[in-house]
């Protein structure tokens, strides 16, 4: 083991130094301080659960994508989270047990055994806000206009909004009479946006006509405002719920426009990729030039159901360190302010007033070298005339 | 699989639910805000890390007490951080390479595989500063009184303070002459507290006389500052390093005394228990009726050298939930402030304008049937002649 080996950090893992550590806690506390003004509550999730909690309704992928441990205490296997929203959710069904809306948000990090993607991030500071109790379309829009208010805390301007509908998905799957293996398959070959397969398993199931030709047009229902007038004629013959998911997305981006008037809108009615637990409207928020989105979300009614208690819910997530990537602050602005160098030999008690009141105060220590700015003070306390005195360097 | 399983969190592995987690995230800022008022630069160090980068030079029981998971990517082992201080400790070595004194703090979960005592959470928000680069008592000093001041922020009045002395051990240990194998032998035992045992092993190993007393009197060396002279009476053929480790010791206690007027001390020259890696000055904080130290700390000079760079080191730290415990505040206070009900009605853009300014709006939704007080609000937002306005309830 050479010391080179030992300060190597795990691909994907990272750490956050002075200075940039400084800019991470501001965004943190300006965002959990935005969810407060919005009503949310915070909550702290345990970072590590028996895996039969972690996975409860949330489906396969987030078990593989989960770091197992053994527990010592009982032999169960634990995972560490590597998605806050299933514990939040519990929180909500189990612990608080109240009947109207509650918000709750949090802000903390979850753990990835497989990067999410290419290059991510294996340990983001996952924070998000969740909506519990409601399944009209205003908690769904309550919920945008937040993820949209967080991104404007890092200025991220020109926001696009894409926008999808995993009920529409699900309707048509039932309406085809696919059997769960079939819906299965069909669900995976769409995220994967792999439309030569989705093609062929229709062909191959002889679904009849209407729900083949339906399921296929998917996967094409991909772009502006037009979409939905196309996707209206194309589903005549879906069962009604389509119909209102798609008025539901029209209400979202109508509203949206209004408050946001410089959000851009991308519908993708076949859009499923990532979303392992929705079951209504999801959405996710994109920069120019950023080929990940910055935060998504969408509603997942029901998954509070193994945890005893079945709840509408909706919500979105972001990535605190990919927030602070583009956050265009230098250090100096998050450090900001006076520094005040005091002596080694300075009245101790009076460090401690100074302090006390509120001012940062940098002690020099015996034998110190290093002079009062390469400690990055601004400001020095001096004795003159028998009088300690702080006075800018 | 039952609800009733799927909810059941793993021993000592907690959630706090909302207003708790509201004030434990105020105790978070008021923590970090005073360490910045002391100079202290805050850090986030990874959670996952390679077990040879975790536990290089902090001793055998952090291994034992650290989660493993196997890393996908590499098939190396990884571990759960069980402790902050050697992370940071890596970053200051490795990473900043500054000659001068760094002072550096962190606030983050820890993940112990065993509870560290009974009924200890093993998932504990550890909270801590470290002093880089100075090898003199001032900086052991620095660290003992910001940590008392810390403990001020939680009202912790009557702070006992536990001081002990490693290197104290390590030259009577050296100057008798004992093997590796014989030092950590005699180490378990003192840290047991074992008298009998050690009396038994001294005995066994037939030391010359005056090393065998010396060490046999160390476990009984506790009690107030009358210990430190009776220490000098005993250790007056011990290397002189001990001497200068008693002043060190009194130094503090003196010191202490003049800020911190109300603090208790008990020396414990035995003392060795949870300090595997230190090499200097140990301190704990007890408070009354608290059978566990409520923060603690001490020197761990040259942790750094298995990163490529010895440097002097001193630091201390708490757990953030066990502060809370502490901490008298209810929840009201944590919540505090005008919290205003907007019905769902309301004009959307005014919620907008209000939470801009900095309010906190709750917003009805349709069908709601919760009340404005059932929602925790003390305001509402109410249309008079064809006006919003904010009202009491």
């Amino acid at each position: 083991m050479t010391v080179a080996d030992r300060w190597l950090l795990p691909d994907g893992i990272e750490e956050i130094l002075p200075g940039r550590a400084r800019c991470a806690e501001k965004l943190r506390r300006d965002m959990l301080d935005l969810f407060d003004r919005w009503g949310y509550q915070l909550v702290i999730p345990p970072h590590l659960e028996f895996m039969e909690s972690l996975t409860a309704g949330v489906g396969h992928d987030l078990d593989l994508q989960t770091f197992k441990v053994t527990d010592q205490l009982t032999g169960r296997t634990m995972g560490l989270r590597a998605d806050t929203t299933p514990a939040v959710a519990r929180i909500d069904a189990h612990t608080l047990k109240v009947d109207g809306p509650v918000r709750l948000c949090y802000a903390g990090s979850v753990f990835h055994a497989r990067p999410a993607s290419l290059g991510a991030s294996r340990s983001p500071i996952q924070i998000g806000a969740e909506l519990y109790g409601h399944s009209g379309v205003e908690s769904d829009l309550e919920v945008i206009s937040l993820m949209l208010e967080t991104l404007a805390q890092v200025d991220a301007e020109s926001v696009s909004l894409d926008l999808g509908h995993v009920q529409i998905y699900r309707l048509l799957a039932a309406q085809a009479g696919l059997s769960d293996d079939q819906e299965l398959e069909l669900f995976d070959a769409l995220q994967r946006k792999a439309i030569a397969e989705v093609d062929q398993l229709l062909n191959q199931w002889g679904l009849d006509e209407a729900s083949g030709r339906m399921l296929k047009a998917l996967p094409h229902l991909a772009g502006g405002p037009e979409i939905i007038e196309r996707a209206r004629g194309e589903f005549v013959n879906a069962p009604q719920g389509v119909a209102i998911a798609l008025n539901e997305l029209e209400v979202i981006a109508r509203e949206i426009t209004s408050l946001y008037p410089g959000t851009g809108f991308y519908f993708d009615l076949g859009e499923l990729r990532g979303y392992n637990y929705h079951t209504g409207v999801v959405f996710a928020a994109y920069l120019p030039d950023q080929g990940q989105a910055v935060a998504k979300g969408g509603r997942y009614d029901g998954i509070g159901e193994a945890f005893g208690r079945s709840r509408p819910a909706t919500g979105f997530s972001t990535d605190l360190k990919a927030l602070l990537e583009l956050k265009a602050e230098s250090t100096e602005d998050c450090t900001g302010g006076t520094t005040i160098f005091a002596p080694a030999d300075a009245d101790a008690a009076i460090v401690q007033t100074l302090r006390r009141q509120g001012e940062r105060v940098v002690r020099q220590l015996p034998g110190q070298e290093t002079e009062a700015a390469g400690m990055g003070c601004n400001h020095q306390l001096i004795c003159r005339d028998g009088e300690w005195l702080v006075e800018p360097l």
